[in-house]
């Protein structure tokens, strides 16, 4: 699932995607997000094999993405995020708007809100340190080595 | 590589996956926001095999997020982001902030910077219609029927 090829690459967007770039791993987060913490409750959400969960999960808790907590009564372990993976959230709210804008709604359709008054998020913006709002041609990348840092 | 149980998912996130959920088709994007092109520097960029390459930029002219010009003097097609592709750029952005604070920086490493004075971004923020940034446990999603949107 991982490429070693990624893991020390020097762009940021590919470390990320070497942990959490497949559909399960990022559907498996997000249903994380919305509570779902138990082996069976991930399968039975996701109608995924028992072997590929498996896989994702011990990955996702390797990575320091999901954390298992023993701490509830009946021993069953229960996956939840980490402060390393809740910060995925402005990800996954992302590419939500955009499959908000970009893809067919079904007939039946969920949207990212606001858990408040149930009204939709603005529309993430990139902004720059002095609060400008910037287009996708006003965005670069530039090296950093390990000294600058 | 799509997953037809993805196509119509009530979730737009699991929909935006079908289309974008894997390592390559991502860092195509990111390379096509930084300038590339042409089949060919793809190819060098990523050090991808040609059938895999090729495979992944069909589905992206056929999903509308690249376009092919032939405008170029030479008569080779180049591959040109659409306006829906362009739309991807806050995803792209997440992520490397997210592996820019997660993951192990090499001895070089890029980081997503403003083109104008070469400063990092600010840190992606999820904000409420009304302003208020939002934290993981005060975002929701809703169904909404065809009908009511």
């Amino acid at each position: 699932m991982k490429r070693k090829c990624l893991e020390e690459n020097q762009c940021p967007i590919a470390r990320s995607l070497n942990l959490v770039g497949d559909w399960w791993t990022l559907l498996i987060i997000r249903d994380a997000f919305s509570g779902v913490r138990r082996f069976g409750d991930f399968q039975k959400q996701l109608g995924i094999a028992k072997n590929i969960l498996s896989t994702r999960l011990k990955s996702l808790v390797e990575d320091e993405i999901l954390k298992i907590s023993y701490e509830v009564e009946g021993g069953h372990g229960e996956y939840l995020l980490t402060e390393k993976g809740k910060a995925l959230l402005p990800v996954l709210v992302t590419l939500a708007q955009w499959g908000e804008a970009h893809t067919v709604w079904p007939s039946e359709g969920s949207q990212v809100v606001d858990a408040v008054n149930l009204q939709p998020l603005r529309l993430v913006q990139l902004v720059a340190q002095d609060g400008r709002v910037l287009l996708p041609d006003e965005i670069a990348t530039k090296m950093l080595s390990s000294d600058s840092r």
